[in-house]
């Protein structure tokens, strides 16, 4: 990751020239430019190579003796003939099929945003980060928890635009419930492609939806139908109804995005006590067949289609049936995962995440401790990066600039050590001698203003000047700097006539009532 | 690390059988027993081998051309008797004398606690853990901030032996101020003995003191000098006045320490921008020079002599001078610190930090980052590893129990994953198929008491239920198990000869007047 800023930095820019609504460059905090980390130490192995193989050959006895079921009569056919064997809704697949099949997935392949700089190369040691994405709630220290809406999905958008660590959209940041459902998309995505020029995601919800969004990213990059069948350029989550179960929309999902050559996020949410198994290994045997399974259909759609192989495997509160993030267990299977993934040469999927109900010291351990998973378990794309909270039931404001000082904690963490003959220090250990001190040496004057990260939240003040200063904590330093970056914000540049194509579809679409709907 | 109960397990024991006080053991925390996690994923590299060994002959520099001050005439002259050349007070040491020396430090040793089921080993893939050392001041909740007292003194050491996670002592919790400078160690130590069980650190203040507390550690041990002399029982913190400079106390003590066979854990405080150069390479350069200089020494003193090379580099807010911890250059120089240490063949010391004010969700990621840098490092021993706050300003009783649960968290991700053919879960996946759950599974039901970590402090109730027991956040659930804890904690047993002498010998050492002091 460079240290240097690009042109077209948005943060380093806003600095420079300060914001349309007069705010000072000084109230913005200093961010390393948008870029993605390099995994420079190398993934760890969560369990040996013979236990992995144990792991890989018991889900392979899942996908041919047990199979899934597949809820798209569409999606059965096409398996049928793949060569899986299909007895009314499940499918079953021997392991040479599935081996087959997701040999044909690249390892590594770029995911296309409307600005060239923001797009992500998704594979190998990159790493991508994204904002929190579909949360029903939403939550900020000043107006509490509440249920998602419109002005805070944008709120939420201009806040992750402006946050250089969030790479990319891995959904809605909060669900805009009060937008209707049938023009929900169009409205959501408007704003989206227009207030961040990120690479966005596509929920699978049914045809018409998916190639309004299809057309709408095509629109937003200026490009016509074969470049976007070419270049990826929007990506998807599929879940995995576990157990062992893809419902029609996401099959319908993967046909649509899949055939357009559109990125696949193939992730089981496999609940260890509850939708999986009571062990982390039973849980990720589970995982690994339904992700197989989901990754096999996307190449039997189309061979050569971007998949990713997401891990989602967490454990419950056994006492309550309560979900748990960020737990020793949650960091073993994201290792694990990454483990499979590797073997399997196919990128990887982690997330950020916390049980957390407020913004405190549990949804810090929780984060990083997710974090330390995912980073460990090398995955190329860590989404709910910046704002997820209550295990995916709020986004949080404040969550989302603290997560954002992680990401790039971790970011600065991963740049390769400078250990040239003058980051040795030998002359200013020479200069200062036994018991001097460093401020005033060369070596210390020449690179003490980019030495060292300077986090956007972290408070080292001494006590006294933080209690003075009204004993903040780090939710509350947290929401003076979320105010001042939305105020700051403005969309980033757009072609007027690509602006106009996306408000002429959107309106079209809108005047014809969108998607019909149920309710 | 074994997940079964020992016999002498307190915390256990007073969940069967309840509180002197009449708590029920249901106010308690299941804590897993005491015991030592083991580093099963081994450590990563923080730089290339060439570049570890640019480092260590930019040391070697350091050591032979600049030198250190050492300030004590006597171990001048030990070293001089060992080869190295003296000038005044500037020691130099050759390349080669440097190695020889170092080489008769063991890799592994047992420091032995007064409770045999309390040891430790040091060195090769074990942990241990410490409490908080040395704050001058400490806080809880309901209390504020105060300067350190022998009452909280008290406290925390009772809290601490509550806490399985906490395995040694380095240093006193907390300094108790209102304590004459005189006695102190006399009353302190005593505190510790009997209110505790597990190993003990004795701080390097003057002969007087530390034949006062290696006596009382043999006393303490119920052996004689011998077997002292044999097993090392106190640990001994030498930390450096960087830069390159070994104060008169710090070299009593390894003189006193090291000739007894007691552990020196050699800790140079090494902060990028202050004491040592502005780049992490220059401050580990520097860091390595003294830290193998002290440990040098220590083998001058008696060649065998157990010795930890401890690694305390950090950087620091460069435009305010305010020290940082647990940022990316701590996690890069403590993985650094160990690739060293493992190059020497030397037990690692790293530490978990953090410079936050108040128990929020900045200690709690700082804490987190500085014990995935400990991890990664292959530290043998966490230093701080409960309730060190505000850069070791103060210790935090609520921060004690949450890192109490961190460090469990840490040591259950360290267990070995199970992956045996039950629990791979193919019967239970079976059993369930698709769409099913697994609650009621047979696999389940067998399981699910002891499946996961239950942590201490997190809570997974949902939102609203949580709202309703009045939005308590992390420290303020840990604060009512801190309670419960304290009110818990029974003296350890201790034969009755031998708190008779102990009793005795403080008695006797206090009527004395104990050491006597400028002030």
């Amino acid at each position: 990751m460079s240290e240097k800023p690009t042109a077209g930095d948005r943060g380093d820019r806003h600095r420079r020239r300060g914001s349309k609504r007069g705010r000072s460059a000084e109230t913005l905090p200093v961010q390393p430019p948008f870029g993605q980390p390099r995994l420079i130490y190398g993934p760890s192995q969560a369990v040996s190579e013979d236990q992995l193989e144990a792991i890989h050959d018991a889900s392979l006895v899942v996908l041919s003796e047990i199979g899934l079921d597949f809820l798209h009569d569409e999606a059965r056919q096409m398996l049928a003939a793949a060569g899986a064997s299909v007895d009314g809704e499940r499918v079953r697949f021997e392991p040479e099929l599935v081996e087959d099949l997701i040999s044909t997935a690249p390892s590594s392949f770029t995911l296309h945003a409307r600005n060239p700089q923001r797009s992500l190369v998704i594979g190998g040691d990159h790493v991508a980060f994204s904002s929190v994405a579909s949360a029903p709630n939403v939550a900020d220290l000043t107006g509490g928890r509440r249920t998602g809406n419109m002005a805070d999905f944008e709120g939420l958008t201009k806040l992750g635009q402006m946050l250089n660590a969030v790479h990319f959209w891995g959904g809605y940041p909060v669900e805009p419930i009060d937008v209707h459902a049938s023009v929900r998309h169009l409205h959501a995505l408007h704003s989206q492609l227009t207030m961040s020029d990120k690479a966005v995601h596509a929920y699978s919800l049914g045809a018409v939806r998916n190639l309004d969004v299809l057309e709408m990213a095509r629109i937003a990059r200026g490009v016509d139908d074969a470049t976007l069948d070419a270049e990826p350029s929007v990506l998807s989550v599929i879940n995995v109804s576990s157990p062992l179960r893809l419902d029609a929309p996401m099959l319908q999902g993967i046909i649509e995005y899949s055939s357009r050559n559109q990125c696949i996020v193939l992730t089981p949410f496999t609940l260890s006590g509850a939708m999986a198994p009571v062990t982390v290994a039973g849980a990720v045997v589970q995982q690994n067949a339904e992700a197989l399974a989901g990754i096999a259909f996307t190449q039997a759609v189309r061979p050569g289609a971007p998949v990713v192989y997401g891990g989602f495997t967490s454990n419950v509160d056994m006492q309550s049936g309560a979900p748990a993030f960020g737990t020793p267990e949650y960091m073993k299977s994201a290792m694990l995962g990454g483990q499979l993934a590797r073997r399997y040469g196919l990128p990887y999927r982690s997330s950020n995440v916390s049980a957390s109900n407020a913004v405190d010291t549990q949804a810090g351990y929780e984060s990083v401790f997710s974090l330390w998973g995912a980073i460990l378990g090398g995955a190329n794309m860590v989404f709910h990066g910046a704002g997820w909270m209550e295990g995916g039931l709020h986004a949080s404001y404040e969550k989302m600039l603290i997560d954002a000082d992680l990401l790039q904690m971790v970011a600065h963490w991963l740049t390769p050590l400078d250990v040239d003959a003058d980051a040795l220090g030998l002359d200013a250990i020479r200069e200062v001698g036994p018991g001097g001190h460093f401020f005033g040496a060369a070596h210390t004057q020449s690179r003490y203003k980019t030495a060292f990260y300077k986090p956007m939240v972290s408070d080292w003040r001494n006590y006294e000047s933080w209690e003075e200063a009204g004993s903040p904590d780090t939710a509350t330093r947290a929401a003076k700097v979320v105010k001042d970056l939305i105020a700051a914000h403005e969309d980033p540049p757009m072609d007027d006539a690509i602006r106009a194509e996306l408000d002429d579809f959107v309106a079209r679409r809108v005047a014809e009532g969108g998607v019909a709907t149920d309710f």
